[in-house]
């Protein structure tokens, strides 16, 4: 943040500040490619046939240009929540889809499993990772037809072969940078297959054909996510942040599993290594924790309005000293009640 | 920009960076609603039934939801460029477009006028400044159907009747602010006249109905604008700049018309006070011209590849005394010569 807040005032001896320099100038445009390229990198995709963009509007955006760029006949949908919902919403205003899988019938609190993905399907989307309910795929689909996936909430934070994906898109917001920017990794292979007409801007090979540069890009949102993307390398990239991520989702589902005022919301197998969503087992204890979290420091624990309870994410950003900071309060309540 | 970045380590205090904090905390919420109610103040339509969006996409997905949501029988279009004709392409996408006048016969060097605006147009769409051909509108045309005017390139550079119009919308990049955000401004009542489903990043009353908060707003443009329009209003708003943007154009202007080796592009009845378009009378000129402009620390003077020759940008934020330097570099160029 140090190094984004010295871009704006200057960047790199340049004179003029990150948000003063034309999209256009061999400084940004050296940003944006870094950015892609690092991105390649990360994900072990370079020359596997991707193109990585930088846009906005943020993956609700996307819900609605996957569909202008895929849907043709019928596209398929894996759904696991409210986000999944969206996307399913927004493409049906385009053709057909079919819910695939869901698992509406228990809150959203598990990940479908052991459903067949039809052969005519124009792709199949699925959400890796699901913040309001804590849910995460840690087995994904084989099949034939391209595979969507929004990573808004856990890309870059475990190691995934990715050329299973031919759609990979992300809100920058989570693991990545500021919101803002809206990053999409996309197979150029799966385009130019639909008969409609596609509005400039929602039209992945028009964005492709200019660089992320058909307009003017969010130049702060970009150079902010190329700093993350630095920074993720420099730690050793995703295996070295997966460990951290690892260590942290342990920590606090141990604690979760073994303090008896505490219960998990997901099926334990489909747990988000993300977003963990639990949940007092005496509601009588709710002021009393809730003041000692808040005491403690920690900010926004309350869980989503459609699940309640209590939801601690733990995105790449948060230490596991920070984690621990709330397994410390969780079992102080268990002391104290 | 000092502000800014300072708010990218830590917002106002908070021992958190503006660039962590939750859109949906206080503080953001706060600095949205300031943004939203500075742009209504400055341009005077307070009470008025106007309401303020901050969106992403720049103009260019303004192009699509102008059509999205106002377009039902026939849109009217006044082609004055590149932009212009950018936002009838994709209105031609979703229904009948009709350009009322143009000035493409003469490469658009001046702005239309006497034309007839039909009073069964659902809307009618002008650019009120073109920032490739360096002309401005500086009379608007009275008309009874919605007027829509993309004031990309021109917002808060001059006093208007901001109330003739029904939907103003504006990249911030240019008098506002980083690139990023998406300034809408929008009468209420032209809304819901349209029998088409609107996607719902792309329909104007599903992001007015959560208050430009439907999906992640891009958090730091939001609040580099909200800045920017609180320094406006601190330097005694657009009355104020008006006359300094006037001084500045009457400046460079002044100079293209008395100095013999440079020509204006521009109808003069139609030039624009933010883009100053000129040529060399002579070409052989070029090498030493350039040489001189970059010597004296100018930045960008080149024309648009559609015009050539030379564009000089005036936007808010420039000043008087670095238009003059450019006009010493003019003159010096005729005592040389």
């Amino acid at each position: 943040m140090k190094k984004a807040a010295d871009a704006v005032v200057e960047l790199d001896g340049m004179g003029l500040s990150l948000i003063e320099i034309s999209h256009r100038s061999k400084e940004f445009v050296s940003i944006m490619e870094t950015a892609r390229s690092l991105t390649l990198d990360l994900l072990g995709l370079e020359d596997k046939g991707y193109q990585v963009l930088f846009l906005q509007g943020g993956a609700s955006l996307q819900f609605l240009m996957v569909a202008y760029n895929l849907l043709e006949n019928k596209g398929g949908y894996l759904n696991t929540g409210t986000w999944s919902s969206k996307a399913i919403k927004e493409a049906n205003l385009l053709g057909q889809t079919e819910v695939i899988a869901s698992s509406e019938d228990k809150g959203f609190n598990y990940i479908p499993k052991g459903y067949d993905i039809p052969k005519d399907l124009d792709y199949f989307h699925i959400t890796s990772n699901n913040t309001i309910f804590g849910t995460q795929l840690w087995e994904f689909p084989e099949t034939s037809v391209p595979l969507v996936c929004d990573m808004s909430s856990d890309i870059f934070s475990r190691q995934l072969d990715f050329s299973k994906f031919d759609l990979i898109y992300a809100g920058a917001q989570k693991n990545m940078g500021p919101a803002g920017a809206t990053l999409v990794v996309i197979k150029e292979s799966i385009l130019g297959k639909v008969s409609r007409k596609i509005p400039s801007m929602l039209d992945y090979s028009v964005h492709l054909g200019k660089g992320s540069m058909f307009n003017t890009p969010p130049v702060f949102a970009v150079y902010t996510s190329m700093l993350t993307l630095q920074w993720l390398v420099n730690q050793g990239g995703i295996p070295s942040i997966e460990e951290i991520n690892e260590r942290k989702a342990k920590l606090l589902y141990s604690e979760i599993d073994l303090n008896p005022l505490f219960k998990g919301y997901a099926a334990k197998e489909d747990r988000s290594f993300m977003n963990a969503t639990f949940t007092l087992t005496d509601d009588k204890l709710k002021d009393t924790f809730d003041a000692m979290w808040k005491d403690a420091g920690i900010n926004g624990l309350n869980g989503h309005r459609s699940v309640g309870g209590y939801r601690a994410s733990m995105y790449n950003a948060l230490t596991l000293d920070s984690v621990g900071v709330l397994v410390d309060v969780m079992s102080d309540l268990e002391r104290k009640a």
